[in-house]
């Protein structure tokens, strides 16, 4: 048994965008020498999330998003906004909601995913930000 | 250390059944010769879902089914149905909400959950379905 | 690789009281021999969270409650409380939706947290509680 970490950057667009990372995931898997295990992928910041979604343009562009402005709206008057005037309370629901963590098995380097379960990144933030995503493979 | 990796089936009825998948497990760590360590659970499949519940009727077969349904209805005009015609968007929202996947801890081959803390799947297809979820125990 | 356990202690209000564990955590780590590696940190019970969050008032004390209460109010007629009469059906949906469980990546015995990501427990429960929270390292 090991592990490895390794971090990979993302430049994201901000309210809720979407970004499928499996690819990214799966290559750090498949460089390495650990056949069989599980990875840990970790997004660093408060306004962000990590899940598993089918990555088609209907969910990952309009019903993502709006099932999210259904529930925790970014146009609101939050407590955190007063006191930080970032304007940015939606962002921080929306990620402690999703939450930040995901871990996904693997066996001969292959992700144990169904065939349209793919693993995003969401940015919750309301601007452009550069995020970082640590990856951790446990295994042997 | 050591890990082993399995996987179980499960046929199911979708629509938000919920299955308690606790004793299953629970009967692979005891089976096995890791004593003490951590169970990963992931489902396959974009519609799926793994939590905790205490598996009670109540909540079981009314109180979550309605819960989701006021925040992602089952019948409502989806992007993603508009593309695809399964008419099962509000499936594939309520797993990237609820996600796949749940790390519990064990110690002498015993699950470290609460006494009305079970483990469940939930199906959100709007379909029967027969389902894999995989178990990997990390330990020692 | 190898692995520790331990459990920690809290004793929280109940009614979404929100607690910031990461000092707690870190202290684990930090008193250990695993210098690099993930914490699984898991609460039991079945009216418990663990997620991140930007521990500042706003957000702890006003605007996670009240995007919870919007979607999953405590006063309302659950099949839960019908059976059980301990009127926490609430604090089971609450609970099933931000689940009881998270792991965090460490490299030289620091957490790999954004600066404003903070560990939190949040009991859901109507009452105060004391709780358990176990932590379990696995690394090297």
């Amino acid at each position: 048994m090991d592990l490895r970490t390794t971090s990979i950057s993302l430049n994201t667009e901000g309210k809720t965008s979407i970004y499928d990372i499996t690819q990214r995931v799966a290559d750090y898997i498949i460089s390495g020498d650990i056949k069989q295990g599980q990875v840990l992928i970790f997004a660093e910041g408060s306004t962000t999330g990590i899940t598993t979604l089918e990555f088609e343009p209907g969910l990952v562009n309009t019903d993502v998003a709006e099932f999210l402005e259904n529930i925790a709206p970014y146009e609101k008057n939050y407590a955190h906004n007063q006191t930080w005037g970032d304007g940015n309370g939606a962002s921080h629901l929306r990620s402690a909601l999703i939450k930040t963590s995901l871990t996904v098995p693997f066996v001969n380097k292959e992700l144990l995913l169904g065939t349209w379960q793919q693993i995003v990144f969401i940015d919750f933030d309301t601007r452009p930000r550069e995020r970082t995503i640590h990856l951790q493979i446990t295994g042997k």
